[in-house]
């Protein structure tokens, strides 16, 4: 019997994840590329869920926990804040089971964004920009509909989705000595850890954050739990703070958390689309802007990525507003 | 014996060819979209040459020639006039058998793709942004070296190289009703032509073409050699005139020519990497185009397009020049 996870997730229900979310996911491909190669001195690997439906990983972790929904709750729906990814993934996944998706989101969220929820039958209820408001709106329609809330990243059945992604990565790459992954609120980089943990415990994890927003990196030194305070970094994906679920998960096995500068996530997105030929978004560029910054750590490593996402606005990318970055 | 191709490849030709080049290209994936599908009423099967080296289909054609090259002329190396995607492909597959290519560019040529020709490996020679001087220059050179002369598209070995990409969808999407290939001087669609007339009998073949650069459709509808006179189009890669081996094939073998207007171009290639996540070039786009122009021929239809590539600068995409462009 399928239901939502009330403590960090096993190895089995890490395997019983997948094997519920398989017929509804993209099993993304691994690609490889040697100008990335030459360039990082490192044996990369990356896991495209930029192809993800809804264009993101955050997909895995809202179909799990749509798929293990408790049937009563199916009439009455879900809910969650987000202006980002796990927005439009909650509103994919809840459509295809027909369950109503209530989704609130500040009210100067980009219009693309907006859309792409609506696109997927999610109910949008806007909000002032503020964390406050957000949860206030988000408590009031919940208190409406009677919708369940389903967290982005502080919630086991989400982590336990988003970790297929890394245990996918380790049935086609086996036993790489590293694994870089964007850390946000940390839902992607437990769920990885995880997997390592029980899939390929000899890989070491490395959390990705940008430097303007190292709040998981302080939190890591500290060893103590500290918050992101108005980040300012173009990797719109990894603002959010840590949570009281991901970040005994995180302190308890990330090898590490490796920072990157604006222009170096900049530069390794550029590298990414011109290269690879693929669309990521600026969050799922800064493991490998780690890895440009870290050459030491990574040099002849067999290292995977994930590459998070790749919904980003085409008409405005970043190397065109940015006057400091001249590639050419 | 390996030797190049004196007439028009037939089925062992082409299958020799895929053998050759195997383990020097990358076999590209076949992707599809269920938002592509919706949008264009057909079932699209996209052959991703933009993943190829050196980042087009070109790859395939310039790599059969230089594995077939006499074992006399190796040490004369090989030589090409082109501002385009064979440049590079010409000197990345002869770079990999350590043989010289002399390619001659017009001192116009964007920087990115001199760039990337010496990159390779490639002698450049500049020259005046005229046919007439290009041709004189790749006659100097070819004098000065002996050289021996590579042309793009109007060659049987070429052919049947990039043939190989058609041959490689039929192994993964079996009998589709239609194939849409984009078409330029005709290497790519009479390779394509020939490969369904072998592998895929039922397939129908369609050329796509920009709207301001009919001179195929032209030809085909008159049955005569028409060339492309000053063409303004975006699709860079499809500017060239046919050439006297590719026209018999595609007068014998093509369904149709379809033409797209720039509009379509640029919303087809931006639709692309909106919604697939990858970077394709204009001429990439094109067969997107027809087939959203066209919805009457494709509706319902399991329909292969190549993708022929994905060499684009990142600095000047074409929705952000463009007025009139307002997708959003």
């Amino acid at each position: 019997m399928n239901a939502p996870l009330k403590s960090s997730p096993l190895r089995d229900d890490i395997s019983r994840a997948r094997k519920i979310i398989s017929p509804f996911i993209h099993q993304t491909p691994v690609l490889t590329s040697s100008a990335l190669n030459e360039l990082s001195g490192a044996l990369l690997f990356f896991k495209c869920e930029n192809f993800q439906k809804a264009g993101a990983f955050k997909f895995r972790g809202a179909s799990h926990a749509i798929l293990t929904l408790p049937e009563a709750q199916h009439a009455k729906g879900v809910a969650t804040h987000s202006s980002g990814n796990h927005a439009q993934a909650l509103a994919l996944a809840a459509r295809n089971l027909g369950i109503k998706a209530y989704i609130v989101m500040p009210e100067n969220a980009p219009r693309i964004k907006v859309e792409a929820v609506i696109s997927y039958g999610g109910e949008v209820t806007f909000c002032q920009p503020t964390l406050l408001d957000r949860e206030a709106t988000l408590r009031e329609v919940i208190k409406k509909t009677a919708a369940v809330e389903i967290h982005p990243y502080n919630n086991y059945t989400i982590i336990a989705g988003q970790a297929s992604a890394a245990a996918e990565l380790f049935g086609e790459v086996e036993t790489p000595d590293c694994l870089v992954v964007p850390v946000g609120g940390g839902g992607l980089l437990s769920g990885s850890i995880l997997s390592t943990r029980y899939f390929s415990p000899k890989t070491k994890v490395y959390g990705a954050e940008p430097l303007m927003a190292n709040d998981a990196w302080q939190s890591f030194q500290k060893k103590e739990f500290i918050p992101s305070q108005n980040p300012q970094t173009i990797a719109d994906g990894l603002r959010t703070s840590l949570g009281s679920k991901t970040f005994p998960i995180i302190m308890g096995g990330a090898e590490d958390i490796l920072t990157a500068g604006e222009e170096t996530i900049i530069q390794a997105m550029f590298l990414i689309w011109e290269r690879m030929k693929i669309v990521v978004e600026p969050s799922a560029a800064v493991p490998l802007a780690v890895i440009l910054e870290n050459p030491g750590i990574f040099k002849g490593k067999k290292t995977g990525v994930i590459l998070s996402g790749g919904n980003v606005d085409l008409l405005k990318l970043p190397w065109l507003d940015n006057r400091s970055f001249n590639k050419h």
